[in-house]
């Protein structure tokens, strides 16, 4: 049996997130069944992660065992032949008969995509969450910085998935400012359901004058889902890459 | 009477251009009802010009006169408020009473997109041209030298709309490449029916070695669009902006 590890950009405003027990479309589904009709077998794609419901992607990554011969490079033609157009395999390759998407996964970045202006966006309105107060970007960065390390994230988990163990790693958060849009991009080792909207929907809080920056650090000490900001909008949100 | 000019965006990928005879929606039909459902006349939205199907801008110009007194600003968020999501208006402002958005466009920005790579975008699918095989920009850089200046188009002018002056002025035409994507930007006083779609279908066939850079003078001398390249897919191409 090979293994095979894909890079997969996505759309995912028509899909109920990567894995769900819904009727709608989920990403996973949708590769499960090209895979298929390219091998002839039912495979799981395993994913590096979940995304929710309208999440975005550029590099999640997933691999799955096949009995099949096609090389690596042509199935990935096969594939984007047959998937629907919002979703690319950007990449096939072999992986040791070991590696596991989700197990092996060191590193996820994620971007959060803030448009910041009275003005709407046509182009570019499934990619961003508009915010038209101005934003202070330093409030925001000065409340990140005690984001970064090793802490128990419970305050920024929302319902659903009940994780047991909530002590992550985020190793590197950024606020950066281009022209009218914001990007939050964080690097953790793994993130709680729905961590990083909690996280963006709280810096815009503090970014809007609503809380000072010093609020960050208490609302994290507090583990208390209900002390921090609204879960920000998935449109926004991107899986931008996953190390391993 | 008010007159008043609009900056427009929008994702044309659902619209059948501007305006058009056909039945399908057009931007400018669309801009009308919108209009009359806020001031209840019915207006005439004058363009800057037409775009075709699946053409996107992000800054077209249009102008309407009107006898509503509401405020420019007002109107600006009640026009978002009622039009559909792909499009926006991003500014309204009171313009000269003699002020037409067509017949007094001094130049025209337009922006083609290029995904110069094997791998297709889910993302980005919307907004760009696929061309798998890898283009020489500097060959494309220098045939597009020869269009800049005041020329006889005909060339590059697709059957459709019959202007009798064919006649025309580039001011500027570059070509950029910036990762996997290449733009072809362009600048002019006014543009024949497809005819940056058609100098950027005849830039790809010399960026791919097809035909030599120096064909595109010949083309252009030819006065005859059998001699030039293929009309590019409309949905690479976006108006930038309108000088008035």
């Amino acid at each position: 049996m090979r293994n095979l590890k894909l890079i997969i950009e996505y759309d995912g405003t028509n899909y109920a997130g990567w894995q769900t027990q819904s009727g709608r479309a989920t990403l996973q589904q949708t590769l499960e069944e090209t895979i298929h009709k390219i091998t002839g077998e039912w495979m799981h794609v395993q994913g590096s992660g979940r995304t929710d419901s309208g999440v975005h992607a550029l590099g999640q990554t997933a691999n799955f065992r096949t009995r099949s011969r096609i090389p690596a490079a042509r199935l990935r033609l096969a594939l984007n032949a047959l998937l629907p157009p919002d979703i690319v395999v950007r990449s096939v390759r072999e992986a040791p008969p070991e590696f596991h998407a989700q197990f092996d996964a060191k590193w996820k970045t994620y971007r959060y995509t803030i448009l910041n202006d009275r003005v709407p966006t046509a182009l570019n309105r499934f990619f961003c969450h508009q915010v038209p107060v101005p934003l202070g970007v330093r409030a925001m960065r000065r409340a990140a910085r005690c984001l970064v390390g090793r802490h128990d994230f419970q305050a920024f988990r929302s319902e659903g998935w009940r994780e047991k163990d909530t002590v992550r790693t985020i190793r590197r958060l950024t606020v950066s400012k281009e022209g009218r849009y914001i990007y939050v991009t964080v690097t953790g080792d793994g993130f709680l359901y729905n961590m990083v909207r909690a996280i963006v929907g709280t810096l815009v809080d503090i970014g809007r004058g609503k809380r000072p920056p010093e609020d960050m650090e208490k609302i994290l000490k507090s583990r208390d889902r209900k002390q921090a900001g609204p879960t920000a909008p998935a449109r926004g949100l991107c899986l931008i890459s996953v190390t391993y």
